[in-house]
């Protein structure tokens, strides 16, 4: 199996009893020495216990440690559950012998139901105790939820001479969507840099990846992303042409996690890329991507490999921007099937439809009016996910 | 069976080969007399032939016929497509001895397939044929497409001693979302009134009944709603306190019109009521209503009978809207499930899993944070709305 590092962490993961299928629920990133850090929240109104402590923890800028679980999200769970995410910060702190303000908690799974801490503190010991560097992969299975396949990525790059290592790790497979996908991700680097350059890296990473990825619409409550940089390699980044060297990594890092998450969406069996160009800005082209990805109607058609791009256009036409239908030109992969808002035919047709067989495909529109363009993955929608979310909690 | 009429009133339905299946797919509305006219359509960018043809030509304030076919949606298709809207209604003049600029079109069903408008030419006569008071119902079923049942409503109201009648018969049960719903609606009656106070009435009426309701947040490029007033009942309407009683009559027939498309929604089981208040304003409250009834997740979770209330709150937190969570209530029913933004325990769960159980319930979510309120219609999500739409062109 693939050893996934990140030089100066270690990680571990333990069953605590969270998850009803026993599995390993409960995961520590530890990092040697404490590390500059850098987050990215969900933007719901509504925001879960671990999510709300992280945010007024990060603001100092430095992190040590990141403890968190599946099998309970530990949202609208009043002042008890903002209690419950401060005693685990303690638990793992206390085991860890660093400051309680060095370690950030995450939380993913049931929204409405008590964390039971107890069950937290009981195994505190062991998952400390097992702390290693190739625990990784280990932390990346315990906090999965209906993922089916754990998700980590890890890349190297130099700066100025000294080799620097990005590894990612990511949960999410439903409530997907933009702002953010619903996701926990945690991304450590042995780079150094000041927290505001970190923070700035990872709002423009995040926006290439996780904020252009949708499953069904729905965003989190628990959305997290914590990127954490020890300076362990002696490649230190001060400037911002400084962060593009870095960039270009952690780009890469994010924007593979996002597709895997997208590629294990809820019930998905396939992944489509929607390409907007032609627009009157960037943003309205985003919004006809989007308005496409997250289509009920447009996702059902790609299960049933329908090539029904009536409905791609009907979308495009409810997002709310200005275009001319008219001239509007839909291409599945190369074959151009529709041509100034009017259908190519039969032949077409059938060649499109051959692209709607294969895993993996891209629509294409051009809607000839500007020159905004933006990409966004989607997957098709199922009858497998709705078997999933009917039965989540039972 | 229910005899549907509304005086000086003819419908006739038959059979032109535009349906798959050989049913009737081709309609016809005639007034005795020219009548007032007001129409409502789709917002979306892509509007179908049809649609654009009649924009034009209700401007007049006066229409004599509709003429409406299923089996295809006249979108999509080019200049050819205008041709046939026009070439449609002028068949019918033709045949009714009227001026074709007081024929209004409306199409729905498939978009991007030329109409063939030789198969409508040629039963033309046998549609004129056979206009019957009673055979609103028959076009009533020849507007159908993915409809388990055909619908219409019919209402008295008398003013100033004279009785009238409103009679409206609906199509539609995916693409449903606010402005508009998919759907055609005709609404015939036999109040006198001027164009533009029947256009007040009908926007009124729309925005309290089909701008409430919603299957899958998808809208289309059909969408059409026409209102006819004849006069012939003697009574008539001619300011805005007149409008008042005759409003009173289209809004209870657009409502019960409103429910029917929700209540036969594509593979749905039951049918929630969102009722939010406590919101800054109306549309505060408006637009929690619609993504809590929009949410894949909260509507997959009604399919599973899953009292799932902290998807109902996540949708909540991702309106974009200003609000507490931490002092939000939701109920079903009667049953206080959540309590300033926490869970109310199992014994409330157990009745509201009780309330989920029921083919019809209502959620009710109080914010607490001003006196907006908005109520919106929706369905669950089933296994068969994806089967329905995976194979909807096959």
């Amino acid at each position: 199996m693939e050893n996934i590092t990140c030089p100066g962490f270690t990680a571990a993961a333990v069953a605590a009893g969270l998850k009803k299928n026993k599995e390993k629920d409960l995961g520590l990133i530890f990092s040697e020495v404490p590390a500059s850090v850098a987050g990215v929240f969900t933007k719901n109104r509504v925001q879960a216990a671990p999510v709300r402590l992280d945010k007024e923890r990060i603001k100092s800028g430095a992190c040590q440690a990141v403890i968190v679980n599946s099998g309970n999200a530990n949202c609208c769970t009043g002042d008890q559950g903002m209690q419950n995410a401060r005693i685990m910060a303690g638990l793992a702190a206390s085991s860890l012998n660093i400051s309680e303000n060095l370690v950030l908690v995450a939380s993913t799974g049931v929204i409405g139901k008590p964390l039971p801490i107890e069950r937290i503190e009981a195994v505190i010991p062991d998952l400390v105790k097992t702390l290693k560097p190739e625990g990784i992969s280990d932390l990346a299975r315990a906090i999965m939820t209906t993922d089916q396949v754990p998700k980590w990525v890890s890349k190297k790059g130099v700066f100025k001479g000294h080799p620097f290592t990005v590894t990612g790790v990511a949960k999410g497979s439903g409530m997907i969507s933009p702002d953010l996908a619903t996701m926990l991700c945690f991304i450590c680097t042995d780079i150094g840099a000041p927290p505001d350059l970190l923070k700035r890296a990872l709002s423009v990473s995040v926006d290439q990846s996780f904020n252009r990825i949708t499953v069904d619409g729905d965003t989190s409550t628990n959305d997290t992303v914590i990127l954490m940089a020890n300076g362990l390699s002696g490649a230190v980044i001060a400037t911002e042409e400084d962060r593009i060297s870095f960039q270009y990594v952690l780009d890469d890092v994010l924007m593979l996690l996002a597709e895997k998450i997208v590629r294990d969406g809820e019930g998905a069996t396939k992944l489509i890329r929607i390409e907007v160009k032609g627009a009157l800005s960037d943003n309205d082209a985003r919004k006809v991507a989007n308005t496409i990805a997250n289509s009920n109607l447009v996702k059902t058609a790609f299960f049933g490999e329908d090539a029904n791009w009536g409905r791609i256009l009907a979308a495009a036409g409810r997002a709310g921007v200005s275009f001319d239908p008219e001239s509007t030109d839909i291409f599945f992969d190369d074959v151009l099937m529709v041509k100034n808002g009017v259908g190519c035919g039969d032949s077409a047709e059938a060649e499109a439809t051959r692209v709607l067989k294969k895993p993996e495909f891209m629509v294409r529109i051009d809607l000839k009016s500007g020159s905004g363009r933006a990409s966004v993955l989607t997957c098709d929608f199922s009858l497998d996910y709705v078997k999933i979310n009917a039965d989540y909690r039972s």
